[in-house]
C-alpha cells in the first residue's frame, strides 16, 4: 500500500503513519519528493485497509498495490480451470451453451424444454424454480416442486441441471435434489452468509455480477465462495445498470477479456437477461462468444408466447438451434469447439 | 395499462393482444390514431405485466399506468406516517439523528459511545454486529457478543438501538436482543426471502436503498415488507453509485422529496456512507435536513482514529454535537424541531 | 402523445389538456378508465413536448407514442442505407476495417502508418489531427498541419480518410484539404451549432455517441445533421461511461442490434477507445462484428511505443493484420465480407 | 508520478520505464518491495500521461500524485474567490440567487420576469437566447433579438444579466450586447475551442457541469478558461446523468464540499435543470445552500403555464419569493446572508 501525503505535511503527521504501518506488522519506506512525500507499506497488504491511513492528519490518499482477492487470482494459478459438470467440461477450448426456460412452469412444459434442449445440441440446462421478483405480487417460482419437475424432465436426456439458490435455507433442498450448478443471482452478489454457505459445498457455482458491481467486487465474492474451500466458481455477466433506457441493461463485453486476465475460471455470459428482448439475444451471444466467452446461459422456452415470467426474453426452440449454427462457427474462427 | 402498436400492426396482432387482457381477468378500450393503435387494458393491472404484451407480434410497448406498490403509496394513505420506536417519534414533524459507531467493538468503546450520542442530544442509536463486508479478509463484526455489548450500553441512557440484520437465521436472535430498529443493507434491499421475514415482526424496519435501485424497485421491496403485515418501515438514501470516483458514492437528495410525494412512510438519509470521508458529513446532513429528510443516520465514534471499519467517516463527539446544533437551525426554518 | 391524468383529475382539469392539444393543431381523444383518465393527443405529435402537458394540474405523465426522430429512422426507410467514400462501401453487406493511428505526429509516421493499413487489408483510413484532450497542458494534435501529412501519405495508397472535426471554423479548411468523412466526436455529439454546420456539406459524417448520450439522444443529433440535407451519417458506438473503473469505457454492443432496428444508416464501431488499452481491442472488435456493426475504427501505430497520444490503445501493425484474419472468419460466419 | 510494475517484471523493463521517465526532464526513485517495484518520477508531472507508462511492458499502472489543475486550485490559492459582477459579490459570505426565465419570449415577457426578480430580492437575472435542444425540430431561442430583450428588461432593474453562449463565432455578439456573464451550458463543458475563446474575455463565465463530467474533469476544463487568462470562473452543478429514471437527473450535493476544498472559485447550483419539475426545486435548492453553495440559478416565470420550454420547472414569481425567504433562514444558520 502506498500512503501519499499532502503537500503540506509535517514530520510528526508523517511519524504517525508510520507508526500505523508498523503497528498492522508491516514495515516503511518513505520517499520525499519535491511536491509530496510517499510512504510504501511493505508485507502483506492484505490486512491493510485504506481508511486506516485516509482519516490520519496529513493523508491524501491510500492506494492499494496488492490487490485484494488470491484464491480466483490469475496471478496465482496461471493455467485456465476446467469445470467438470457430470462429465461435461466447461471452461478451456469448449463454449458451453445452456439453454432452458426462465421459469420452470410444469412437468409437460419441462419435458418438451429438455427435449428442445438436448435437439438443439445442447449438454447443459438451466431453469428457474424460485424466482427473484422486483414485485411481491407476482409469480415467484413453483419452489420445491420445480426442483422435482426441472430433475425429472432432465434425467430423460442426461443433461446437468442449473438452477438459482436465493435462500440459505433451502440449500440441503438443493443438495437433496442434486441440483448440478447453483445460481447464486444479480441481486444476491453480495449477500455474503449465501456465498460462505455454497462455499462450503461441493457443487458448482455460477456467480452472477450484481447490477452495478464492479469488477473488483465480484472477484471479492467469488474469493468469498473459493475461501469457504469451494474453487467450481463460474462468472456470469448478464449486463450492468447504466443511464440507457433503450433496453434493460447494457451486456458488458469487456469484461470478458479483462475477467479472463485477471482469473482462471470460466467466465460465461447471460444473453437473455442482459437486452431483455428476444430479438436481441441472437446479436448479444454472437458477441459474448466472439469476445471470448465460456458459455452462454440462453432462455429457451418451448411456447415463449405462454411463459409465466421473462417471457421477452426467450428464444423459440428453432432460434436456439439456428444460434447454436452461427455460434459454432464463431467459436471455430477463434480455434473453440461449441457445446464440445 | 396501455399497450401501443407498431405502425404497421394489423387486425389479427390487434385481437391478439385483445384476447391476452381478456384472459388475464381485464377488458380492453381500442383507440385507433393516425399513426398507431393504442389499446387500454381496464381493470387491475397490478396483475399484467409488461412482458406479457411486448412479446407479441405487432406489439411495439406496454406502459403500466397504475404504479405497482400499494401499501406503502401515499396515493391510498395521505398521512404521513410517524413511527414509534420506544417512545421516540420518528417522521412527522420531528428530525431524529441516530449517532453511533459504524461497528461494536468492545464494551468500552459502546459505552462511551451511548454516552456521547447522549450528550449531543441524539435519542436513538446506531452501531453494526454484523458487517458486510467486501472482502472476506477483512473485519466481519462482532456477532452476537456485539449485540450484548450494543444492549448493556445503549441500556444506561435509555437509547433505542438500530443494527443490520443480514442473514435470515440470526433473526430469533435479533429478538431476543430486543433489537428496535431492524436494519436491512444496500446489498439486501432485494433479498427477498430476508424482507419476508422481517414482514412478518413487529418490529420497525430501516429499509436502506440499494446501490443502483431505482425509487420505484426501492418502493416495491418496502412493498414485500409491508405485504407481510409489518407496516413500520423507514427509508434510507444513502448514496448511489455512479461514475464519479472523487467520492464513494453520490448521496442522492432528490430522492427525499420524490420519496415524500410518493409514499407516507418517513425517509431518513446516511450522509456518513454517502460520502465515505468524515470531512463531507456535515455538508451532506445538512442538505439531508433541508430536503426534508425525517431524520439521519449519523456516525460518530469515542475515537475515530482507532475505529475497526470505516473510521474514515466517523464524527468524533465534538463534531456530532456541533452538526447537531446547525441542524437544530435548519430544521427551524422549515418549522420543524430536532431530535425532539 | 397520451396524457395521463392523476387520479383525483376534475373535468376542469382534463378540459384544459384538451384546450391546449387543440391549440396546438391537433385534436383530442378521451378515455376514462377505472383508476385513470388517458386523453390522447392525434395529429403530428412532433410539435409537442412532454413538458406542455406536465405542468398543467392534475396531469400526472405525457408519453411520446411517436418517435421525435424522422429522416433517421428506419420507420421511414426500410432499406440499409450505404454510403460510398470515394468508391468505397460501408453499409449493407461489407465490413469496414478504418485503421490509422490516433493522431497525426510527423510525415514519416504517417507514411508508415499509411502503408501499413493498406498491407493489413483496409481500405479506408484514420487519423486525428486535432485533438480533443482534457487537459490544456496535454498535446492538442498537429492542427493543419496535421491535414496536409495525412493527405500526402494517404493518397499514396489511394486511401479516403477519416478525421474529427472540433471547432466550427475549421470547416472550410477541412473542405480544401478534401477530408473524405468528416469525424464529430464524443465531445460534440451534442455540439448542435457544428451539428447544423456539417449538415449542410456534401461529405459522410461518422456521429461518434456522446459518453452518456441515450440511444434516442444520439438519433436526434443525427436527426440535427439530416434536417440540413446531408443523410451520409454513420453512427460509431465508442463506449459509455458507467460506474467500473477497472477500464475506461463500456464497450456497448447492446446499442448495435437496437440501432440497426431504430435506423437505416451504418452502424460502426470504435473499439480502441472503450477499452482504452491494446490488448482489448481484438476481443472488442470481434464482439463488435459479431454483433453486426458494419465498420470498425481501430487505432494501429507503425511504433505505439512512441506514439505522442493515446498509445495505450493502439495495435501494432502486426496485430492489425491477425486481427483482420479472425474478423474476415466472423464476418463470413454471418454472410458479410471484410473490407470488401 | 508512480509507476507500478507487475509482479514478475524484469530489470530490462524497470530500465525502460527509468529511460522514459528521464526522457522526459524528470528523474526516477527506485523503490523495490516484496511483491512489486514501485517507481516515483520527481519532477513536474504535468508533462507525464499515464498512457506513456502503461503500454511499456511489465508495467501494471501509472497513477498520477499531483493533480492536472493548477490556477483552479485550491492548493496554489487559498483564499476563496469572490467575483463581482456589476457590484455584486458572487462567493465568500453572500450567497446570491439567480433568478429568471428559462427562454427570452417577448420582450413584455422579460419586462415582466425582470421586475418580479427584482421584487423577490434577487441581484442577478438568468435567461436563455440560445437554447441547446435535443430536437433540430423544437423552439431554439429568440437568438440576437433575445439578448436584446433581456438587455433592455434587465436594465431597468439594473440587474446584471447571465446568458448561455453555444457557438464560438457569437461571443462578439455577446461582447456587443455587454452581457455580464457568460454560461458554458452542460453539453459543451469540454467544447476545448469555445473554452479558450471565453478564457480570453474579460467577463465572467458560469461552467455548467457535463452531464457525466467527473470532478476532475470540470476542474480541468475551467483550467483551460483560465489558462487563457480569465480567472472568473463559476462552477455549476445542474444534475448528473445515472440510472434512476423517476427524475431528469440527480443533483449530485456531495460536488459542493468536494469543490469548495479542490478550488477557491465560487460553485453554485441549478436545481431547476437537476430536477425537471418546478415542485422538487424548494427541496433541492435549499439542500443546495445548505451543502454550502455560492449561490442558485433559478428558473422563474411570469406565467409558468405559458412558457416556451421547460415550463415544467419554473416557479411562479410568489414560488420564488417564498423559497427566497427559508433561504435567507438556512444561509443565516450557516453564518451567511442571502442575496447580500
Amino acid at each position: 500500500m502506498l500512503i501519499i501525503m499532502d503537500r503540506g505535511a509535517t514530520d510528526a503527521q508523517i511519524d504517525a503513519v508510520i507508526h500505523r504501518i508498523r503497528d498492522a506488522g508491516l514495515s516503511e519506506h518513505v520517499s520525499r519528493g519535491v511536491e509530496r512525500t510517499i510512504i510504501g507499506a511493505i508485507g502483506d497488504e492484505r490486512k491493510l485497509e485504506a481508511d486506516m491511513f485516509e482519516l490520519l492528519p496529513g493523508v491524501e490518499q491510500a492506494i492499494h498495490i496488492v490487490k485484494q482477492y488470491k484464491i480466483v487470482a490469475r496471478e496465482w494459478h496461471r493455467d485456465d480451470t476446467v469445470i467438470d459438470i457430470g462429465g461435461v467440461k466447461l471452461g478451456g477450448s469448449s463454449v458451453q451453451v445452456i439453454g432452458g426456460p426462465c421459469s420452470v412452469e410444469t412437468q409437460e412444459q419441462m419435458q418438451l424444454a429438455a427435449r428442445y434442449t438436448h435437439e438443439a445440441g445442447c449438454k447443459l440446462m438451466r431453469g428457474g424454480a424460485f424466482k427473484p421478483r422486483t414485485s411481491p405480487y407476482t409469480f415467484q417460482g413453483l419452489g420445491v416442486k420445480g426442483l422435482e419437475y426441472f430433475r425429472n424432465a432432465a434425467q430423460q436426456y442426461k443433461l446437468p441441471i442449473v438452477t438459482e439458490l436465493m435462500d440459505v435455507r433451502m440449500l440441503d433442498t438443493f443438495m437433496e435434489w442434486d441440483v448440478d450448478v447453483i445460481q447464486i443471482g444479480t441481486r444476491n452478489m453480495q449477500n455474503f452468509d449465501l456465498l460462505k454457505e455454497v462455499g462450503k459445498v461441493n457443487k458448482p457455482v455460477i456467480l452472477k455480477r450484481g447490477m452495478s458491481a464492479t469488477i473488483s467486487e465480484w472477484l471479492m465474492s467469488a474469493e468469498y465462495i473459493a475461501a469457504g474451500g469451494n474453487h467450481n466458481i463460474i462468472f456470469c455477466e448478464r449486463g450492468i445498470r447504466t443511464f440507457e433506457t433503450a433496453y434493460r441493461n447494457v451486456l458488458d463485453v469487456t469484461a470478458i477479456p479483462v475477467l479472463k486476465r485477471e482469473t482462471h475460471l470460466p467466465v460465461i455470459v447471460d444473453p437473455s437477461h442482459a437486452g431483455g428482448k428476444s430479438w436481441m439475444v441472437p446479436a448479444l451471444a454472437r458477441a459474448a462468444v466472439a469476445a471470448g466467452a465460456d458459455g452462454l446461459l440462453v432462455e429457451m422456452h418451448p411456447n415463449p408466447c405462454e411463459a409465466w415470467c421473462d417471457a421477452d426474453q426467450a428464444l423459440t426452440p428453432q432460434e436456439l438451434k439456428d444460434l447454436n449454427q452461427t455460434l459454432a462457427a464463431i467459436a471455430g474462427a477463434l480455434g473453440r469447439t461449441l457445446n464440445g
